[in-house]
């Protein structure tokens, strides 16, 4: 089973946007066990979208067009689909009817060409809106077919799995129900999580189902995930929980979340669980650990605030650190008791390190030292040599950080 | 004049990775008024990739091929072009003695199929390398010409620029030189933006050379791009001094800087400029303000530090704010003055506001207060509702704070 894509809109060429709709399709298809093997971006003119589908059909059992299913006269989707049927548009009373609904809930004035969104190609069936006005086309040409869907990515995506991708599993004659699930990972580079990972990944080649992939994501560790394909949603999820246990087997220290989980998502719970309070001391991310905590709605419960202390006399004089070199171990300990004394937190959390350019009281580029100060009084200590330019170095501060306060969290 | 992409790579299929480059390649075209119809992914098969190319080229003058050019087995970009000239691949000296010397100079054993690299399709010019060990290459198939640049997108940014764009340019009889300068706005959306430049816009499609185009950047603002074409660099560069003026004309209140400047960039430079220090205060945004200068290299010489004062009673305790309502133009500018008493700095810059998802103290989401203390003891503040969700709010907060803080220093 071979599926291509087409992305339509001149906007796409002109580089005004970039097309990601191409890559989460090939990224859903390939979790399936679908080969996708042309992928196209084409103008809003309808001579080149028919000559594109065509040749992006030629050689696959499906493609689909993402793209062009807008109201205006440049929305070209739907008179493409019926040239290469060969068939005429109708008019389908049910969308228009859906159409107009949300208009007049919105309480807006419907254009009349809005209506355009209600053409279908005869012999299409369709797939129902998701909240935007326009729906998604199911189209057979000959014993192929095409799939149309908008190009805005949330409608995208819930048509994709809603309608798209269990109708093309059906055609391939596979099973009907497909799930996933992440984990989430850091502190290991891919090459070590593969070969952490070896005997896992032969046992799946062998058995087929379910499908393991590695995503790397940068400052955001490596995600793993497995994919799933079963007759029913239970035993699909049956399946993932049976070899989540398997991978867990191999690479459990390193896995700090599941599907949605953040890195600070899953140090705030850990507080929330202990009843804590935090409180942060940043010199070298100069107030990003304290931005991307705060990103996470519901922070306030736990997170007090911090000190940004950049200039060396600003740990000296508000977070209480001794006069000596402010690239230490010893001195991240007592900026995170500084950060517990100055915001009142039950738990304290310092980074004090070398972005660069140039190198700081003999630490070369990429130091990081991290301090945990705890509600018993103790402190901890680490040191990290992180690699990457400036931005990408205060990047991993950040991760790394939160993960080595993680750690202790799940020891007490 | 008509050049379409072919992105080569069964990661880009696979949705491992995002083309980007083939975006960057429509947008750098669009900008020298060349024509791209067709961008094609296709995976690391030779048959693919030939016939890929053969579609990309047919209603074409050029095109442009990214990636496939690495030393293993599955980059395939130079076969596919031998086999598409219809000619065999020759070994140029000159490239693999500059391969060997940069594995030389790294002091790294070269692998015997990095000589891969150095074979060239017969009749074919090379573009030299940017940095790593692949060339770029130039192809005439009949009339027509094969561009292949590596993947990787500073190499790949680089080549285009040197060597494709100009001779593109050359191809379709137009002058040589290229220069751009783009103008970074933020306080007004793009539909503004374009009304105010409405009569520029006119005089430059009259005039077709330069062109101007805006590329909405989010919450970076919106950027102003004028391309000109012209024989020399001077003239290039005279054109945009003088389209510039032109522009700023229109919109000069609103334009903060030029080209690589940032607002953060901006601000700092100013700041240096006057000889003063500053020190944030950060509630709503919790760090990320911060986060953000300090991403600056050199921001140490101004930027001493701050207090995240996520919960009230650091706004209190800490910053010495009144208490009272702390979403308030009064305890913004109390906070400033605490940053700077705090942090010892000349100018304090605070802010405080409502991420949501819940409205607090009476205010509803969106709301921002910023507090502005200078160093003669005066404080200002202004409040904004900014539009979007959580993360957005406080990314909007972050360039809106530092915005009025220029403001304020640029009349000092």
């Amino acid at each position: 089973m071979r599926c291509n894509v087409v992305a339509v809109g001149t906007e796409l060429l002109l580089g005004q946007i970039v097309d990601t709709n191409s890559s989460y399709i090939g990224e859903q298809l390939a979790a399936i066990g679908i080969a996708s093997h042309l992928q196209l971006k084409v103008g809003d003119n309808l001579e080149r979208i028919v000559d594109a589908c065509a040749t992006a059909l030629q050689d696959a059992d499906a493609i689909i067009m993402c793209g062009g299913l807008g109201p205006t006269h440049d929305d070209l989707t739907r008179e493409a689909i019926a040239s290469l049927m060969g068939v005429d548009l109708v008019h389908d009373d049910e969308i228009a009817r859906v159409i107009e609904e949300m208009f007049a809930m919105r309480q807006r004035r419907m254009a009349a060409n809005n209506l355009r969104q209600a053409l279908v190609p005869r012999g299409a069936s369709v797939i129902p809106q998701t909240r935007g006005t326009a729906p998604g086309l199911i189209c057979p040409v000959g014993n192929k077919v095409i799939y149309a869907v908008p190009g805005v990515p949330h409608e995208m995506h819930d048509m994709l799995a809603r309608a798209i991708l269990p109708d093309l599993l059906q055609r391939s004659g596979a099973s009907a129900v497909i799930a996933s699930r992440v984990l989430r990972t850091w502190g290991e580079s891919e090459s070590a999580l593969n070969e952490r990972l070896d005997d896992v990944i032969s046992e799946l080649d062998a058995v087929g189902n379910p499908t393991l992939a590695f995503l790397a994501s940068g400052w955001e560790g490596i995600k793993v995930r497995l994919t799933a394909k079963s007759d029913t949603s239970e035993t699909a999820h049956q399946l993932l929980d049976t070899w989540e246990q398997r991978v867990r087997g191999e690479i459990n220290d390193i896995v700090f979340g599941v599907d949605a989980d953040t890195m600070e998502s899953v140090v705030l719970d850990l507080l929330r669980t202990h009843g804590w309070t935090l409180g942060v001391a940043e010199s070298v991310t100069g107030g990003l650990i304290g931005g991307r905590i705060t990103n996470v709605a519901g922070s306030s419960e736990v997170f007090r605030g911090g000190v940004i202390s950049y200039a060396s006399d600003i740990k000296f004089d508000v977070l209480g650190v001794e006069h000596g070199p402010v690239v230490s171990e010893r001195a991240a300990m007592q900026m995170a008791q500084g950060a517990r004394r100055v915001t009142g937190a039950d738990v304290g959390l310092a980074v004090t390190g070398v972005a660069g350019p140039d190198e700081q009281d003999g630490q070369r580029v990429g130091t990081l030292c991290i301090g945990v100060a705890l509600p018993d009084g103790t402190s901890h200590a680490t040191t990290s040599v992180l690699p990457g330019l400036r931005d990408q170095m205060r990047q991993f501060s950040v991760i790394t950080a939160l993960d080595f306060l993680r750690r202790h969290l799940l020891t007490l």
